[in-house]
């Protein structure tokens, strides 16, 4: 098993302009374990109540998500709602009930503590640190986190950083916590605090990855149809690790291809609601979409 | 004379949270022209008051931009002021005096008439008409404009656009433009309409291509240290336009390593106040950020 990924696991309600899905299957470890099955193997933490379904399960299986880990606890599955208006950044959440998620603690299977991949999903970073601490050595830890923990758990969100190799966030919490407007400024400041790489997600903008060497900028891919952003940063990360752990390939150019497949992942996603569209992909089409990413930012150099 | 350019010669003042400049040089003329001079060679048309001062016109003077056809008229020179927060995307305009830039009718020098390649700044778009109308055969005809001619002037801006081969605007104006809240619509509605080619400029986000055939996507250069975003965009397109007229090569490779030349002008041109890094460049500069710019988005070719 080349990938633990650990997050929720969730029933989502999603408004956008373009129409609305009632409680379709969602959460960070779904997208993220979806999208890099395509890549690697790849195996869940989390937490499910006894209201899920099994068509649900389904879902994880037929791309061969190891669901083992998926803890099954009486009541029901963590929910979210939420509404997007035209402009698809901004999202309003209407609704989250935590439910089973509330008293998560993720226990590791023992095979699963030879992972050599371990992406940690927005959970508090006190828990995203005994995931850490069970896994015996891992090659490359990624963690994404949000501006509820920043807030609230600061501390020990800092503590967590040291833990980890690649941060992957959007721009915004990038900012806040960092405590700095400029995002150059902000990035080098949170390098310092541990991470060896920070990729920073801005939505339809794209994405920029800082290291102590070099930056790198890729811009979103241009859609006709964005129906549904949810699971976007989430399948970005699942492309990105997935193909890290994948080709193995932890170089300066494997990490510019990691996040480009990353890029074609979240472009993918937001084409139809839930896993609709990520779950149903060729390995071509993928390929495809990373060609076409080359010829969208492709320009010629000067002697 | 290979660019003859259309616009503003101002004075403006700007706040932001680094520091002030009061009255300093600007406009998008000014911006375009001190730009477009390490390419090619660039005249403007603009209107000064008679309290424009000559170590102003020196700036132009200095970077061989041909004012010839700068008309000086009694009055005082359009001044602008304006104040940026620490998200530098947003701006917010203190005051606009137009004075002698009210009455202006810009009527071409003879020599002026022979020019190749025309940047219509951002006047009225029956302005702009005229302009293009006592051009004799221009080889390329670029075109900035903005939300106050898309509201008020809707249907003359369309007119204008039937001339236009590049039309050069940010993504809020691309959206109202077309009424349409999805980037990609927007963009191919307004090719609909005229234009060989929309570049979109986004900010800190970067720049976006398209024509009938392809995109091209662009960051913007995360940089350290931004104290003025004044001029940024017309910085853009006097490098970009520069580019184009300097090498004659309106091929897509062309257009795309413009852009990226424009790219850098507006990157330098954010780092000090008004002109003041703009106009003390070297050649060797902007070769050094071009190269940064390739480091910064190259990425390998998957088989």
């Amino acid at each position: 098993m080349s990938i633990l990924a650990v997050g929720s696991v969730a029933y989502d309600s999603v408004r956008t302009p373009f129409g609305s899905a009632e409680r379709v299957l969602g959460g960070s470890a779904t997208y993220f374990s979806v999208a890099a099955s395509y890549f690697s193997d790849v195996a869940i933490v989390a937490v499910v109540g006894d209201d899920f379904e099994d068509k649900d399960l389904q879902v994880f299986r037929e791309r061969g998500v190891d669901v083992e880990g998926l803890e099954r606890a009486p009541g029901k599955t963590f929910s979210w709602s939420g509404e997007y208006g035209f402009a698809l950044n901004d999202c309003k959440t209407l609704e989250t009930q935590l439910n089973v998620f509330a008293s998560f603690k993720p226990r590791l299977l023992e095979k699963h503590r030879d992972a050599a991949f371990l992406f940690l999903g927005n959970i508090s970073p006190d828990l995203q640190r005994e995931v850490v601490r069970q896994v015996r050595s891992p090659k490359l830890v990624a963690c994404d986190t949000m501006n509820f923990w920043i807030e609230k758990e600061f501390k020990s969100l800092l503590e967590t950083l040291k833990l980890v190799d690649i941060l992957i966030i959007n721009d915004g919490e990038t900012r806040e916590l960092a405590n700095e407007a400029n995002l150059y400024r902000a990035g080098r400041k949170i390098l310092s605090w541990g991470p060896r790489a920070l990729v920073i997600k801005r939505g339809e903008y794209g994405v920029l990855m800082m290291n102590d060497k070099s930056m790198f900028g890729a811009p979103a891919f241009p859609l006709e149809d964005v129906f549904d952003p949810t699971g976007a940063g989430d399948s970005f990360a699942g492309g990105f690790v997935g193909f890290l752990a994948g080709s193995q390939d932890l170089s300066e150019a494997g990490i510019r291809k990691a996040i480009i497949f990353g890029s074609v992942m979240a472009s993918y996603n937001v084409e139809k609601f839930s896993l609709g569209r990520l779950k149903e992909l060729t390995f071509q089409e993928i390929q495809q979409r990373y060609r076409a990413f080359k010829q969208l930012t492709h320009f010629e150099d000067i002697e």
